[in-house]
């Protein structure tokens, strides 16, 4: 976790204490089942509770134990004995620290996701405000970065609204995946415990129980939800790449917002950059970088080995964790874009009406003309536009081909902007289900 | 795609005269909606139906016409109108290529799905039919590559099935993100098309109307599509990875069926290895190749650029050709695999009763020793059995402090195979909805 | 392979036949060196040089024999036993089929790097031609997209010819470390041939002979080998999006060569996009996507697995092949690119004499006025040009406080483009050796 | 950087304490040269020295104008004005902050290779003394994971003694590459500064100039770094899994130190399982999954963006110090591996004399008896014993048509151990330059 890129909700939901709160909570709750289940003292589970949970674990005492047992289960749990004494004997019956490590793996995961989950609602929130705001704001569509026909930008940001919307989904089907419970047992024969157990404790987690476990929880899980996380953080590439663009000097149709007291570069004070657009590319690429070591996490040996378990130190808090920021400061970005409507039609403007040429193909197309000599009577026209300069409808008008098959007043009504922003509502209603 | 890791079905999927067949059907199709919707003239749709479905598209002839246009579209239209005749300038008006190659290639990854669907499915059947054969085959389960405690052999089956089984709902879940259909025009904006058209389109094909696209099909899509392969592929790995590990020489509790004839080694006569499940690792880390670039693919400039494409050519067809040929493989491995009980049951025994050492560990916390005393008894006895041999149940019998607490019957009694798979039969509900 | 984005020498290289091939010299080479160190008769080297050279291998009749014996170096000694006859026996001796296969792979691999070398020589030459003739085609500079401070557009290239030349340095180093020959049997032991026969044969190829392997050659040289590629296509992409930035509509400060006939656009006769670069940034991926799966194959288990080879059927051919055809596709590029020195004096101008920025603020400081303050001065005039356009020198002239520290004359003489590219000549020097 | 993973070297390294002290010396080197160069005052230079290297830099306090300027670099050189007072004006005159930026993480990055090239030595030595310790200790090779021929462990040893001493060049050429410096100022034309400062500075800080940078350092140089850690990360992934292999309880030929007080388990107190080299399986998942995010850098934008940043801030602490405690850990387990020579010994009787397959092989085609069918006569025995158990050696002389080839003698001489371990000496010399 890079603590720049960390909000504290994770920071804190990441933290050693949390984790150590999470443990003690499975096993309490295991305690309590195993008591109704009879294998364990009802009062010894009412202790385990009691004193553990006004208990104050100690990191550092912790990591001392586990420099003798090497094992950092045990060593919580020998930490645990010192605060709930003698009935310490009956926490963790039948278990095994993967019970213990993945099912707080599956709590944090689970938590992040509902963290993740309100950033992706803000970035949704901010889009769609500025969607509609800029619903009828009519700009280029560019493809391949040259002019191609207008659009408008709150049909832009439509399709990142649409783009998230479905990042959001997939967010929610992962962390449905990923919140599961196994208190299993060594090779998860549920030997020395029984299902009930696992189930109670799944409950009061708000997991549902892992159907069957090699003693872990299969890390296809995890593959899965570290490529969902994978491909929203290249949806926010995909928004920090358009931003980045329309920011540039030459084309300035939008722009971060530059703070009062904020300086661009130690070298040039003229400079205002599109910084937090570029971070958000890198972030995005850290977080991507999770998915190929969660899915070499997956085939793990026989009924486990701890592979895993370092990759997803690393991981689980940095790729939820950047990302979490990434959504925030994304958010911030759309809330406070500066726009420039005016610069839009500036550029708009620049290519002397080509962004008309598809319209006159197909109208020539539809007075007999062959496709193919119609591409060619209109390509010639706009190539000289390119070369020279000029209005493409000046150069259309002197060419005989041409107004063979157009009249002059149809070819003029044809340069009408309304006729590429009809549809708009149309799109709107798709997205957002209102225009 | 790799002829030899290809199979028939997937390699004519991916083919070029598939490719023009869709390409074909996608134009007639939205020529017949321009008609419903009056834009070009019904007999030009009828026209095109007909002669275009006669027309034997000739690769060399579209070839040689992209050779100059530089457009692989363009190439092919030009190539339809020499079968179309005159009505062919009623053909792709007011689409754009990108509707044509988008639409086609959502019609392939869902077609590659269906095929992909199959393969896991006939993986599924075989690990159930397998799974239930061996359902109560006693064998060692291991965590580390050490013997932990007794599983049975369809119970590790189970953990497969369960895996594929959640692989395959991904999957499916995939194929229908994937499954839309953008007939938009240029930007995305119907400016000269009608929304009509994408929609009659899109029923035709078995597709979904895409609700936005920025004129491509938006690569968020490919990318989680790409990422649940990438994930069903580490599972493949997983399975491969399992049977690898049983047919090692010292352990030999499964192998590949040797078929007659096969020959091991060219130099070594004696060989019998386990080559199609090491293949599948690696087909594995090709399939996962194919995640990052579709990932990075995301990011496309403003309203398209086309650096997609190139990629795509290269993971559409690898990606789910391997990952076909992988499950079928896979399946077959399954199908045949020869499984030895008698030696599971030989290395079963190999730790002299070392297994138990759990279960002694809990009773002994039971009868009021602390966990922390308990381990260290258990664990000074264990150790013998490690660096001496021997049975682990005559050490602790001489062990005065373990037997001040169990008596010796109960002890004994402790060493009891049943134990471990009393909840097999759960296990199974879970996973298949019967035992 | 793609065969769209493969040249034919690659194609041929990589093809069935040369495989064959290159099998039949390493054993014959082989056969040689086991006549000279008394292994086999020297009349039975002679008669598989002899017999198999003149043999045409049958593709299919190789793969028949495989389908029994499912093995491919088997299939085919067998296969070149019914050329060489009874002799055939003494073919192999001692080998293993990974001394065939890797040596092979490196044979290949070596002869890919040599195609590979002319293609960075070619995009080397071709930007060295372009730096030279633009090295005072002066143009802005951009930071984070925004205009910066001048340079020149030979500069420019300069940069990319020192990458480009890095990778030439690391591709060459990549090279010779793949370039091994392992002739040493089963688990590496020479047990039935001799380290002599190795190096004969390494000799006789154009390799090094392998100081130790376990059978196979140790896979770290082929991950560093894909990693090097993997860093020349990033360089491949950095240039491409130089590119592609630079023909923006809104920029077109250079464009992609646009030929005669060319569509850009099956919808907007108008276009004239960077296909190519776009192209290159795919392909750029593709090559990319080879690293990752290398690096895994490195972890081959004991001796040896077969994981490693469906990997490097994939990525052998795919990531050499793509990566040729990009560097030349890339050479291209630069060889014909069209440039537009007035566009970029254009865009220059644009920002009112802003890039001048850090040379007054530091002239202040000279003045005695401090960082802090002249940062400020300076920053606010600066941002009067962003907002209401305008001149920055006419700004600064009407600042008190600028003006208490410097006089008009000396901040005229600032705003001297020269100022800017006095040092190019250094920078030449620097890169190409000549200025 | 994972606290449980980073060794304090690296930690201090990376320290925000570090990175600003070596700001420090880089803008006062620069300064030191500005003077000599006469473009500030040599009191100027003095007081800066002076007063800088006396001062306590306030990470708070950087933070607290950062949180204003939105600008790291802006915010160190106010905090550091603060301690140099009036002369501060004349420090970072006609710099920009990725000359301090870029030139301190080549600081930091040959920093960090010097402590992983004091780990890969330790490595090295670790391995070789072992290799020499177990020169002649014979065990069986494994392909496929099934028996093959036998070699011995110190073998096996000097394989990967080879790989981490490639890995080692590759790495110190890696850090020659990292290790430049540039301080060339905005777009990197030295516009306000000269290229003499930049060879002072370089020459004082033990780097070498960057000969051209577009403002920043290139990334092809970051890429290639990352991508020699992943190869070497690659490289400790395969001895980490041989010993995995080793250990397992059915070889147990080497097993991993187990210490006085360490626990194997929470629940099975009999466990001792390689723990440390599955992390390291997992730490290497780690390492190389920065080698596709370095890559991904290098493409920025015209003279720069900052999209880097947020990468490096995470990969760069990462990937070293994760390595740098990979390759310490990895060495301990090495130095203290537990060899057991007599399970070798067991392991090896166990297919019975199957290992000698090939040589008899050998025997009958010199005997004259064709490939194919001494193949077939030889796999027919060697298969009795898969089946059946028993001895080779014993089948084969009940095999007349063996027999008629081969006499009981020189069949029995065959079955001897030294003829497989003949050249290690060879190989020996060839990896260690001494035998």
């Amino acid at each position: 976790m890079i603590p720049r890129y960390t909000r504290p909700a994770m920071q804190e939901l990441w933290s050693d204490a949390t984790k150590y709160r999470i443990w003690f909570e499975i096993e309490a709750y295991a305690a309590e089942a195993m008591a109704k289940e009879g294998i364990i003292p009802e009062g010894a589970a009412k202790t385990i509770w009691e004193k553990g949970s006004q208990a104050e674990f100690s990191v550092e005492r912790i990591h001392e134990i586990e420099a003798e047992t090497k094992h950092d289960v045990i060593a919580f749990l020998t930490h645990l004995a010192e605060f709930v004494g003698d009935d310490a004997r009956f926490v963790h019956q039948g278990l095994t620290s993967s019970d213990i490590l993945d099912t707080q793996l599956a709590v944090q995961l689970a938590r992040a996701s509902d963290l993740l989950i309100e950033g992706m609602e803000r970035v949704l929130a901010a889009l769609k405000k500025r969607a509609f705001e800029h619903k009828n704001t009519i700009k280029i569509g560019r493809s391949h970065g040259i002019h191609a026909e207008p659009t408008t930008f709150g049909v832009t940001l439509a399709t990142f609204y649409a783009e998230f919307d479905r990042g959001l989904t997939r967010l929610k089907a992962a962390r449905e995946e990923i919140a599961t419970c196994a208190l299993s047992g060594a090779v998860g024969t549920f030997a020395n415990t029984k299902p009930e157990v696992e189930v109670y404790v799944a409950e009061k987690l708000g997991l549902t129980p892992e159907p069957v476990s090699t003693q872990v929880i299969p890390r296809d899980r995890h593959a899965a939800y570290f490529a969902a996380l994978g491909v929203i953080a290249s949806s926010v590439e995909r928004l920090a790449t358009e931003i980045r663009h329309l920011q540039r000097t030459e084309v300035l149709e939008a722009s971060e917002y530059f703070s009062k007291g904020q300086k661009g570069s130690s070298a040039m004070p003229h400079k205002k950059n599109p910084i937090l657009t570029e971070n958000l590319t890198g972030l995005a690429r850290l977080v991507r970088s999770a998915v190929v070591p969660a899915m070499e996490n997956v085939a793990l040996w026989h009924e486990r080995d701890i592979s895993h378990s370092s990759v997803e130190r690393g991981i689980g808090p940095d790729a939820t964790g950047h990302l979490d920021f990434a959504l925030h400061r994304l958010a911030g970005v759309i809330e406070k874009l500066l726009v420039y409507p005016e610069n839009m039609q500036k550029n708009l403007d620049q290519l002397g009406g080509l962004t008309f040429s598809q319209r006159v193909l197909l109208a020539l197309t539809q007075e007999g003309v062959s496709r193919e000599d119609a591409y060619r009577l209109v390509q010639r026209n706009a190539m000289k536009v390119w070369d020279d300069g000029g209005h493409f409808l000046d150069y259309l008008k002197k060419d005989d081909e041409v107004m063979n098959a157009l009249d002059t007043e149809k070819l003029e009504a044809m340069f009408d902007m309304g006729y590429h922003t009809k549809h708009v509502d149309t799109i709107f209603e798709r997205v957002f289900g209102e225009s």
